[in-house]
């Protein structure tokens, strides 16, 4: 299915370019964690969501330097003072993350609960206790669709219109969590890029 | 490399049969974790380690039954009551983990420092930092071969001996320390397969 190919999580490696827009931003937010540094935040239209970026994308490197130990307020400031053109990064895809396909029963359900985009149970004998889905996860994307700070309610009508087969992306609760400490939830649910991705 | 073909983690599902040794033992533990159910333990030259089962796969079904929300005390009680050849699994592969390529520099070194197999620096501009390695990860095998409990220096000299591609296969340790916890150190030391995988 598309939402299959767009939710695909690779683990590899990739290069890109980001410039600056008009008012020199990037529209990008990073955090380290374990001696990495991951992408936290990708604003809706901005150079970083064009060309790709998604939350969870770890950068291996930025401008030809490895970042590896590299602090949050470092990586910032490096942007900050890049030129307009000028911003170079390698990047692994979302190492924290991986896909689970689940299929709907009879009644649209694939057999789970969630709470903020956090699973909560499992449904006896459903698609997802069949495949193995884990509380103490968040999902991340939905059919590859980004759904960090969106709104349950929304969350549940997206899943509705999805489709037979609903792809999620998910990321344990712990690492999550620490992804989004210190981020404004008004900022996230705002302007975080919940664009439906290219296949 | 072959190193990299044994370590390779699908995620993907397969079934497998175990039957019994003439003990009445399978030589297989597992702990529920997050309402899944994962291998533990598997026990050197049992049947659990001949059908290939490894630390960190998922169990999702036990015997037609999808064990979601099951106990670990449930799941050794299912086994202990099964039939010599009655045990029927549907795994999935080992879900929390991952794996890097690392490549040796003119000393030997893949740029990283470990105690009790857990990563805890990463050297600047190394192997380690240039694939993105992180720290509070555990390694649970090493070119495909299962370390988990083998001491520092052993792993050290298997890595020496190991060529010059060396492929970890990590986990967060916030997850491994969850598996290994009330796990005695002693048998896993003594007893856990550590057998080089068929590729």
């Amino acid at each position: 299915s598309v939402g299959l190919l767009r939710a695909n999580v690779t683990h590899g490696i990739r290069e890109v370019h980001v410039c600056k827009d008009k008012d020199s931003k990037v529209g990008l937010r990073v955090k380290d964690i374990n001696k990495g540094i991951f992408v936290v935040f990708v604003q809706s239209g901005s150079p970083a969501a064009m060309v790709g970026l998604r939350f969870g994308d770890q950068i291996l490197q930025l401008n030809g330097e490895n970042v590896a130990g590299f602090s949050t307020d470092k990586i910032h400031d490096i942007i900050k003072k890049s030129a307009v053109n000028g911003i170079h990064l390698v990047v692994r895809d979302r190492p924290f993350e991986r896909v689970i396909t689940l299929h709907k029963d009879s009644v649209g359900h694939v057999g789970f609960t969630f709470k903020n985009g956090k699973i909560n149970a499992i449904v006896k004998d459903s698609s997802a206790a069949r495949n193995g889905l884990l509380t103490e996860h968040n999902f991340l994307e939905i059919n590859g669709q980004n759904v960090v700070g969106v709104d349950d309610k929304s969350v549940r009508s997206l899943m509705e219109s999805g489709g037979n087969v609903i792809t999620l992306t998910i990321m344990p609760s712990f690492i999550f969590d620490h992804m989004m400490k210190q981020m404004a939830t008004s900022l996230v649910k705002r302007l975080m890029d919940h664009s439906v991705p290219d296949v």
